[in-house]
């Protein structure tokens, strides 16, 4: 396995690369992120693999300095898993000019769900993950379901924009009790940790109850905040939306995701669920 | 010569093409885009031409409908001078959506020079230009001086989202009278065409005073907008500014350019020159 940590170097070994899968990470690497790679070796070329933590999508008062940021455990799990090429930047080599002056810029749903929260923050993602297309060139790109709403920009932006890369979306990885995984977890208390699954327990009963017929989603979306609020949780949203273009759901809709987005302490933690109806 | 109008075949040509060089256009082609042509040429791999009118960088009450399309006349100029592809989608092809949801940001300088008096106009280029190069895939791409503020901003789109492509500038051409070619010269009256190249002049002007060491900036253009209003012009702008990033020129700056932008009846005329200082 390659750690590449220069934009020229990437360039130059992408020549010859052929087939390109492509999984960018922020690395502190889980096994969610370990499905992703997998997924990109399922396609019989090579991996590339980027770590970079992207200042462009925290926002003040964000995580950015203190996110967790693990570069030689992450190695060692993309080693074993089968990756071919590390691609690992510093600050310098994305932003040299250290202001970015053109940006991706993404629709209106850039400012609902977690965006009404993290302003700017999908510009960032969709900012960042553009630079990174133009880099490593992929063919195909993995994005987790668990940032659903950051799948659906990725997603929009590629067709929009008539990038020539397939994007593959993956399951989220979850904890047995339903947790999704995610470095932010690592954030949690033991106590909280205990708690965290509350979050799963209540996207599952709004799926459940979708699936038996209801077609109340104030009362669902509320009564799901009520129990998480009843149990110390700080609840930005819990709202049910189209799945593909993430708009209000309507009675009619067949195929819905149930989003949520909600503080336990100090992290805050986000999760999903898709719905087909039938 | 190829005409290849869908994203789907152009891509598949894409594939085996080899090096690529790539000259995007609005059609309605003169000896200035065949100079283009001709840079991309002498590259020596095989050269795209793109011909779309794009609604998207035009506003309102601009000649969007009115601009000259002269398809068959181009496609003749473009096969005499060698081009292996003409690519020539039509606006459900790029924007299939009808809106174009995701674009490209450029900075401030969207804003300023022409893009005080079209607002917009810069977004939708710098949008369709990525769209464009996401298709084609180009190693290299030919934009011409004329558009002086264009060039700046594609090559600083591609600089700043690292698009893997190598942005050629290509000298204005002009007419034996000075006048900068364009396709919007095809607006202009006898009388108008005979008047059109006193924004030339007035350009040289101050080049040759640049050159003479004369750095009252406010004169020097405040000058030349008084020769064409006495003249009839309806200037939009004469200004010097930065070579490299287009900011307000400073007395000891050594890499200038010159921009103007006026009205001579009904059409829109804008130039440039370059000034080099020791």
């Amino acid at each position: 396995m390659q750690i590449i940590q220069t934009i020229s170097k990437l360039r130059a070994w992408r020549k010859t690369a052929g087939y390109v899968a492509f999984v960018p990470t922020m690395g502190n690497l889980h096994d969610g992120h370990l499905a992703l790679v997998a997924e990109a070796r399922a396609r019989g070329g090579r991996v590339v693999v980027s770590i970079f933590v992207n200042p462009l999508q925290f926002g003040q008062g964000e995580d950015y300095l203190t996110y967790p940021r693990t570069f030689e455990e992450d190695c060692a799990k993309l080693e074993a898993a089968g990756v071919d090429v590390v691609f690992h930047p510093d600050v310098a080599q994305l932003y040299p000019r250290v202001e970015q002056a053109y940006k991706v810029e993404p629709p209106a749903i850039q400012d609902e769900l977690c965006g009404k929260f993290r302003p700017g923050h999908f510009r960032g993602v969709a900012t960042v993950v553009s630079k990174l297309f133009n880099i490593v060139q992929p063919d195909c790109a993995m994005f987790g379901k668990k940032d659903y709403q950051q799948l659906k920009v990725i997603s929009g932006m590629v067709a929009d924009l008539d990038m020539p890369i397939e994007v593959v979306p993956v399951d989220t990885g979850r904890a047995a009790d339903g947790l999704a995984l995610s470095s932010r977890n690592g954030y949690l208390t033991e106590g909280e940790r205990a708690e965290a699954p509350r979050l799963y327990r209540n996207l599952s009963a709004i799926k459940a109850a979708l699936e038996a017929g209801e077609r109340d989603f104030v009362k669902l979306t509320e009564t799901a905040r009520a129990d998480l609020e009843n149990h110390g949780w700080r609840v930005d949203y819990v709202e049910i939306r189209s799945a593909d273009r993430l708009e209000h759901a309507r009675p009619g809709d067949r195929s819905l995701v149930v989003l949520a987005a909600a503080r336990l302490g100090r992290p805050r933690l986000i999760d999903n669920l898709e719905v087909t109806l039938n």
